[in-house]
């Protein structure tokens, strides 16, 4: 059986990403992709590493028939999609890529991107898209929101530490390594080879991240109370990947232990021996997660380490693998491809 | 129907290329590899980004069971191949990424790589591994040798157009950026990220590289007279991916349209509209290669640039390529992975 | 006693990379910096590397007194120089860095710049800044021309081999191989780390690039007919550096002993011993040119490789060492700084 | 008055940074280089980028005639630098870029670097070589032994804030990236450019970086108990510079201006306004030091950030910089280069 995937946005990174994965993929079928800037644009002039692919003309998305589309992604920016969605048939499969409907809270929506939201309705039919933790909510959603692809990484360290209740809800430091990919294809000075590469600098340090919505709402709702995290990123000079360093109070061997058996039957997520050191070069270009659990020489603190693909795992390869369990398919359908080294 | 396959000198990165293909190839299945120095490891710990699949601990090669394998890769370094192959079973087919059976004149051989060849009867078997120009040879090969990277990238530019005479032959320069990963994982002060990234240079510059040797070959017996080009390489900063720029006399329109009828049914070589400028990003980490034409200012002279990933079309990809033909498989099985970008 | 220097155009990295190497020099003191969408700001603001220095803050040119300025370096994009230096006190020592006084023919100029020039006196005026083949020019002049980065790399190259006939005028390939900083600040999709990074590719190719009207005036006033050499530009994942490799007929020992002799005195430009090879990791950051020749294994042909640092030797560097001929201070100036390894 | 100088192991990167640095010296002559691999070789030939500079051969260290040596810089490897310099005369000026003489407590070398110190007395003479905080007991010292270069960030964030009890001295963490030229020139597997670049990992995780020695040295002294403080590096895909972030609890007003008032006089280190971000590109090629302090949204935390160029203010340029003092000359001699940006 094909399904038939239209891809709104196609022109950024995530959006080619998506195409670069539903290639391999058994059944889907993408027949109709978007990118205002670039309609009548073929992909492969857009972006030639797809040239070799049948694919659609790039169209503007009002002139898409959605009335024969299985599922919609939606790779647009943040704050246009809730009104792109809101305008879209009311029973189309949706996975949105943004950050419009990761946070279930109006009020917290508001307090991290700035303006209140414009779809509340759909705010609140949203699932979030943290594949192994909203696993059957997701098989039965209509609208699915990706998660920011930091926030993906942070929590793969933490969430079944939270919920087991084996480390200090007041002592967390996650700091994490950020490929330049996850700034997506904006002009800004800053990301430019001749200023990004060769070095590294901090970026919204002391709190001010917004992926720290997500980290709010999703550590506080597992904890059953309030838990703040430290989060500071750095700008990394490589293009994929995310290293989450997360510094931690609580027992190395139970931290392991813990995660081990949760991520136990997850094909995706790879819990190392402890010890074992994870690297972004490791799980670059695929859906794979490593994980690390390192024991400090201060008894009782840890670090865990997180590698994961930015535009894998943290965005497309999770969206890809939502849609799979949305629409029935087994769930690593087009996913199981190995990271590239080197 | 499943194949058994053998990697001989999987610890190397022609090899860890081999499994991340082979991975998601219908038919074929890793049962053996070897890595000598490694004996004993598993391969996720040699190569930690294959950790997620099921494969054989690294074995020395003489602790191989071949009587249930359908086909050996052996990479091994130069040299080192000759004599593995000649002790493998004389009914086994392989096929062999190193530079030991390329050349076909013995004097050849030893004029480049510096002893005699101790294995003339393989050599005399062995058929050149371009898969587009030798298909119906390695079809019915035992032993396939794998083309050297460089000279895969320049023959894709030259071998039409020498072919069809539409250049002078006397006028051939060769420029290519090789990525670093041509060189493997081998321990040399001048492939430390401390010395090469952050800058260019050649290297075995005015006519000494080895892959000279092919381009002699091939190129003289397509022309059915001696023809020599200039050949300079020069060490790139990235991994993956090779791009040669080709400065020949003849007709750019010409060239272009022989270029595009001579590749117009292959899976894998990409003729861009002319003017078209390939980039290696626009392939890495496939097995695709895109080929540009270029009319230069000066009447009668053009630029023929090719872009392939030295791993994958370069190596490994052109191997599995044959592989498939050797065992009756769809030339393309394994092989349609799009390129990783960005 | 102290020279007082004004920087127009300070906010780009030519500008930049003038003040880094004022910033050690014995007589100079930089009395005034312009940048128009940036002025009010502390360079130390605009570029962090630069705030250990006492700076004068950004202004927009028409506040700047040249009363009191002794030169000024001009470091605007090409076009916007003429009409500035137009404006200027017409007894202002000026070096311009772009490329509006580069080209002596109008009709030239128009050609490559693709509008007729408006500061035709001016251009008459301007002395062409390639240092050590118009010495003595530039030290009476008062507006010399700063040279393109690729046209200074290719021109050390080869302007002693023509003036000494030791070479075919017409087979000379020039394949350079150009760091990004060479494009400036610009923001352009292509110049970001995600697009750039990890890969190459040519652009101008075909004899497109606008440097081709300095060579084509230059090699032909030198050869004393028409001289149009064929060269390809590739845009590298490196910040800093050029290396042009240049195809020629002639006898490699000929134009090893021609270049060896002709730079001898030289304090900036160094021929290595024949058939070593340059580098740019060796150059980068300094005002050096490594110099290499290589005899090609068919007779007749050689290579010429060119190394420098297209923001030092290629632009600012030059500009300064121009600056002090103009100014009668020691030519090497604040110009001695080594290169920086790794 | 000329002083003449020895660097002893200059084959490797803190030697050759050292001829840069002295390569503008106002009073320094290198008058002999030892490099017992490459003795009989032209420095010129070990680092092209210093081939323009007239400089002794490399000899074998019982080559050198000290008599006449004012000091020495041993850039050796760890446990070789005290063999050698207990054998120099017992007057000649010695700065030791190497580990051997750090720590003062002859059991914790022992248990650091896992053998027992052969050169007691010397390391009992030796001054710790932390310029700032150690500036008279080096003026007066025969024998300074420089920091690590990852110690020496960490100690900037940090020194001040425990001197003046500003901040938690059970609750630090130390979240370093390092630019792997800090790991010399040696041939390892995952220095190689294929292994390195283009993404990132931590190294020495959990509390065994043999830096640590020093902070729990120095920290413990300065608090007048035991601190042990968190630190894990990670290697980074870029050459020159290291990044601290350093995790605090303290008011970051209070911790802005502790740093601010004990740097204020320090020509090397640079308190950026509190909320302003530290780049390593911004003191790349230098002695500067930034040091960024940002309030966290969770009140009583901060973050202390410092970049440093760990060849240069991280060893070579900390060496000159206890040189110049040694030796009566203007502290900042040789230092005052800018860094190279872009």
């Amino acid at each position: 059986m094909t399904q038939n995937i239209a891809i709104l946005g196609a022109s950024g990174y995530t959006g080619a990403e998506l195409v670069r994965l539903i290639a391999t993929h058994p059944s889907m079928r993408i027949t109709a992709l978007s990118g205002d800037r670039k309609a009548g644009m073929a992909m492969g002039d857009v972006f030639p590493h797809l040239r070799h692919l049948p694919l659609p003309t790039l169209q503007k998305i009002e002139e898409i028939d959605f009335s024969t589309v299985d599922l919609a992604f939606c790779a647009l920016p943040h704050a246009t999609s809730q009104a792109v969605i809101a305008a879209l048939p009311g029973d189309l499969r949706v996975v949105d890529l943004s950050a419009d409907f990761r946070l279930r809270d109006p009020a917290a929506y508001e307090k991290w991107y700035g303006k209140p939201h414009s779809a509340l309705e759909l705010q609140r039919e949203a699932v979030y898209g943290l594949t192994e933790f909203y696993r059957e909510q997701i098989r039965a959603a209509r609208l699915v929101a990706g998660t920011g692809c930091n926030a993906a990484a942070g929590q793969y360290a933490l969430r079944p530490l939270i919920s087991a209740g084996v480390i200090d809800l007041d002592e967390i430091v996650i700091d994490l390594k950020a490929g330049v990919s996850g700034a997506g294809r904006s002009l800004k000075e800053n990301l430019l080879h001749a200023e990004l590469s060769g070095g590294t600098m901090p970026y919204s340090a002391g709190g001010t991240h917004r992926h720290l919505g997500e980290f709010d709402q999703e550590f506080s709702m597992l904890a059953g109370r309030e838990v703040q995290v430290q989060f500071t990123p750095h700008l990394m000079p490589f293009n994929r990947g995310i290293l989450a360093t997360v510094y931690v109070r609580g027992d190395a061997g139970q931290i392991h232990a813990t995660l081990a058996s949760a991520y136990a039957d997850e094909p995706f997520l790879q819990v190392l021996p402890i010890g074992a050191l994870p690297s972004t070069r490791s799980i670059a270009g695929s859906n794979f997660v490593h994980i690390g659990v390192v024991a400090d020489r201060i008894a009782g603190r840890a670090l865990v380490i997180v590698a994961l693909d930015n535009l894998t795992k943290g965005s497309s390869g999770q969206a890809l693998q939502n849609a799979n369990l949305m629409l029935g398919n087994d769930e690593t359908a087009g996913l199981m491809l190995a990271p590239v080294f080197p």
